[in-house]
């Protein structure tokens, strides 16, 4: 611990962490304000710097989903300051005492919303997220030690020029928000390690990193954003209602977490809807993984493969969806307690027995009847912002809004109080 | 991962906890019951294995301190079934919804409080834990996994029988409460790696079992139970009052973890107020450690002597207090949060200003005014049990009662609802 390079980090960190702590939500607003302005008054220079990344990256021959991921346009530029000024609309939870109870003896006890202190954040290359989480902790009141994709060092040190000019206007330090620049790996490691300075860290990335992170961390860990999901048609279901649910969680977005992965189908409905799924949904690119009674259901279309061994535990991120026929709920809520990431799962039904055992057994993040898996998310369940999607279940579970950024401490006021 | 010998225990853990979180309260509370009546009816059997475990004890030359937290009695005994039908008469708090909200698009979303899942428990010799956290386990429907002292070992199965019997009678699963028999320590480490079964360590026990588990798990720690506090008697203080105060949270119970253990007292009244304190203070038997300017005022006194440099960094959990003079409010607040575990520190005074600066300022997971640290406890605070004191920040700070061996999930109700 002692030779950790990154402990003058940390404690300047632990240090901007105080000041933060107390201060005001207008404050905290203004270089909300500020920032927002800075990224739309330095645009040639964000620009110019992402330019340089891409550049890099397509002589690096990266994906080019990645690239698209990583470009920063004038138009997205904008939407990111908007999204900045949208955090200062929020209300703040800090400070805010709730649980307030007067004890039989007298004493008056309430815990009273904390910042956490210092955030850990190790990302992909995506310069959105500096951004937003730079906004997220300093409306909350803490620090933030980032280390973002190599790929976009040069966005995000343009990103981060912006992000300190605009603490520094407000009176706030700029080591409220600070970037791990050096490429190299083993600082990942360094930082996991900074629990005499860092409360929380939050991996946004593949499984690969989440892993990574739980197994080498010292400090509690923010696990999630892995979503393997489902969504069962049960023999009572609104077919006509089913297939734009159906067809939302796979195509609406499916490189996120929260699309659709597995469709499982009771069997005595599966002869009559498979094929309008298929037909429905290959019409917008989708291919199939299906299991051996719906290949006999589907066989020649060519849009349906048989699922391989490994299809029911993959998370897609893609156009690609995997179809299981099933004797009831039973067997679906086994499959899905057997091969769920327990992100979002959902049931599709006009039972309201079937319904209501999904909704007690399935134990997920977000657990769904009639409605599409794509709703797990901060900004769809109203809270404004979203940091991470949880899937562990200490501390926060499915999105993570401002609240979730902070702990509270429990005050105790008396006047010569003694136990007995 | 794949050679961890716990895995059968953790798989049937996770089994048991699926029966465990469909268990109505009724028959949880049922539960409870049998295990007070049990403990009773086999005192004979927990009495004669406890007789054992101490004469080892003896042989041993453990300390009588020790001794004494593993002695089971019958007026003890009839304590630990009193504590489990009161843990019955608590509210449950599973199934409970909460923030439920009806968006715009007519979509029903609320957060349910669910089991955590399978809880893993490593502690000391203590008998009484054993009873309590199964207890406390199985009220909010979670698994856990035991691992107690060995000096313990037969007492432990002893009361884990009546457990097992409860259990039964009520048709919950045995498997609900299991416990690691064997002495070999490497199974702790084992323990703290069963992340695909076990969703939350808490170690009960000293700092070095604390920092064990936390650079060896893969899985959520609760950290806490260590306690270095402070009380700062500001110059406006009331010293008829604090004097009390002071005295009880030394001496009520000076062997846990919210006792005094750094007096913090305000320059201009130092050399009135420090010779009160020991006066009443030594006469019930605390010795000093004070700092310099402290040891001027009180030269000569018997009971005080030079403070060590590793003094203001010890949690003396005996009737030894560090005395220290300080300029005021804000060199009271760096040497807290210098030396502060985070646990419980207080300000005496009558300064409104004072002390609102201290409760904002001090980052501790219980801040007082004018009130004994012995207060910062679940019983204390209203929530009726406690499973630890937390001084980590995430999901849990401060005294955790039933609600803190809980996690949510999200339910979302739809109607064919799909994401625009």
């Amino acid at each position: 611990m002692n030779d950790n390079p990154l402990i003058p980090m940390g404690q300047r960190a632990k240090k901007a962490a105080r000041a933060l702590a107390s201060a005001s939500t207008e404050t905290k607003n203004a270089f909300l304000h500020h920032l927002a302005d800075g990224l739309i008054d330095h645009k040639a220079a964000i620009l110019a710097a992402n330019e340089r990344d891409i550049a890099e990256g397509r002589a690096n021959g990266l994906a080019e989903n990645l690239i698209d991921r990583m470009t920063i346009t004038e138009a997205r530029l904008r939407g990111f300051a908007a999204d900045a000024r949208n955090v200062a609309l929020l209300p703040d939870p800090i400070g805010r005492e709730f649980d307030s109870r007067r004890l039989p003896n007298g004493l008056r006890v309430s815990r009273r919303r904390t910042p956490l202190g210092v955030i850990g954040l190790i990302y992909e290359a995506r310069p959105n997220v500096t951004i937003d989480i730079a906004a997220l902790c300093i409306k909350t009141g803490n620090a933030v030690i980032m280390r973002g994709g190599k790929e976009i060092r040069r966005s995000n040190m343009a990103i981060l020029d912006v992000i300190h000019k605009a603490l520094t206007r407000v009176g706030l330090p700029a080591d409220a928000v600070q970037y791990i620049e050096n490429p190299d790996r083993a600082l990942v490691g360094h930082l996991l390690k900074l629990h005499d300075y860092v409360d929380m860290i939050i991996p946004r990335g593949g499984a690969g990193l989440h892993k990574f992170c739980r197994e080498n961390s010292t400090i509690p860990v923010i696990t999630g954003g892995i979503g393997i999901c489902h969504l069962y048609v049960d023999e009572t279901a609104n077919l006509d209602k089913a297939l734009p649910i159906i067809h939302n969680a796979k195509t609406q977005r499916p490189s996120v977490c929260n699309s659709l992965d597995t469709l499982l189908v009771q069997q005595d409905i599966a002869a009559d809807f498979l094929p309008r799924v298929v037909k429905r949904l290959a019409a917008d690119g989708v291919t199939f993984r299906a299991d051996e009674t719906a290949m006999d259901i589907l066989a020649g279309h060519e849009a349906v493969q048989p699922a391989g061994p490994a299809d029911f535990d993959t998370e897609w991120l893609s156009l690609i969806l995997g179809l299981r026929v099933v004797p009831g709920l039973d067997a679906a809520i086994d499959h899905i307690r057997e091969h769920s990431t327990g992100h979002s799962d959902g049931i599709l039904t006009e039972n309201w027995s079937h319904a209501q055992r999904f909704l007690d057994e399935v134990d997920s993040s977000a657990v769904f009847v009639n409605a599409s898996t794509r709703f797990n998310d901060g900004g769809q369940f109203g809270l404004g912002a979203e940091v991470a999607i949880s899937t562990q279940k200490l501390h926060a579970r499915g999105p993570m809004g401002l609240e979730e950024l902070t702990t509270y401490k429990w005050i105790v006021l008396g006047d010569g109080h003694v136990r007995p």
